[in-house]
């Protein structure tokens, strides 16, 4: 699989992406990133990407131009891309899903935007789906990025480890994850659940279950309330 | 402002923390990053940091012992923290209102984990909140934790240039923000919307309150209908 990453700048990448996991899921082949410049791509003498917005208001927006003619140097080359995503609070929330639909096409364009956002006709012209990953703002598209990369790298064959399961993890069931405990047995007078310690395989899958709604419908209400809706809950209430 | 962040893999944090405004930021005095080696802490020969689960299942979890010692070395050097977070999937989920919060305390702790999670007496342990940066699975926590420096950072004092003002923006309202448009009025037959040429300040904010309300219905129906309830819209319907 194929990121391309179009940003103002390609530096800040560097770091979490040549990293552990995902260092290691690029060398096996399993994926690769290619950073794009925007401001390679300008057509003026101070190779300015950004203006002021029509109406007024603070902030800069940044120029159809330059990101225009990158994207297009960049889809030329090798397969057409698969999905375009504009990463800005504006869009669509993120999340397990979207990242599973990713991990299945061979190339996602992603274009990280900095200042006040896009000029609209970015979006339109270049038929890209705008994507958040969260309520907050931050100063610019790149940590989005990353997350994409991450949350979709990670679901590739080949990238994980053993030791890094991407398996029964949260939101595979639409709840939030048990609570997990290792050795020691006892730290500092706080003890593992006895039924942990049973070896009592259905009582110990009753209790993570027990523990994961408990938390879902303690700290996310909205998960809990889809939870209820399906079937797997009707059922097991049957059964208890 | 101090952020301490307790990771095994501080060196991920280099490129995106050392970019563009937040490394501006840190240049200016206007806040700190301090990363501190979870793995410095064992007490073993092989500077184990996780182990198996109790009562089965896959992946590793991380072990008390080196994140309670770290968080103890780290917590001891300087002011009390103000906030402690563990950034976990399993945590409420991060927002704006919370990245107001976080930016007027004087010390924040941050703890990033890897593997399947923490052991959850280090949750109980160290008082710390669980914390999510959205509805998805990421290797490790890292890059959370870089998404709630850059949240915050942008919102203290002489960390933002006029360029990037951190002012009517999204979330600030509880809406989407408008669509945005700069030079040229025309590129490709896509045109600038005529009101936000037309210089009336008055149509132009009509306008934009109108594509943030219609923007937010359609993409956010979730964030629609708290809007709906407070007292703005009641407001702004009544004057319309």
């Amino acid at each position: 699989m194929r990121f391309d990453i179009l940003t103002l700048f390609p530096e800040m990448f560097a770091s979490p992406m040549g990293s552990s996991i995902l260092k290691r899921g690029q060398q096996t082949g399993a994926f690769e990133i290619a950073l794009s410049n925007i401001r390679d791509f300008t057509d003026n003498p101070h190779r300015k990407v950004d203006d002021k917005p029509y109406g007024g208001g603070p902030g800069m927006v940044m120029m159809c131009e330059p990101v225009f003619r990158c994207f297009e140097h960049v889809a030329q080359a090798g397969p057409k891309p698969g999905r375009v995503l504009l990463m800005t609070p504006q869009g669509r929330q993120y999340d397990q899903k979207m990242a599973e639909q990713l991990s299945r096409e061979e190339r996602v364009v992603i274009i990280a935007g900095r200042y006040e956002g896009f000029d609209e006709r970015i979006r339109e012209g270049l038929g890209a789906e705008q994507v958040s990953i969260g309520d907050y703002v931050l100063t610019g598209g790149e940590l989005p990025a990353m997350v994409i990369v991450d949350s979709v790298a990670r679901l590739l064959e080949g990238v994980l480890g053993d030791e890094d399961s991407a398996k029964d993890e949260s939101f595979s069931n639409g709840l939030l994850e048990y609570p997990h405990y290792t050795r020691p047995e006892n730290y500092r007078n706080m003890t593992v659940p006895e039924v942990l310690l049973s070896g009592h395989h259905k009582n110990i899958e009753k209790w993570r279950l027990e523990k994961s709604l408990e938390r879902t419908k303690a700290v996310r209400p909205d998960l809990f309330e889809k939870y209820k809706d399906n079937s797997k809950y009707q059922e097991n209430n049957r059964e208890n």
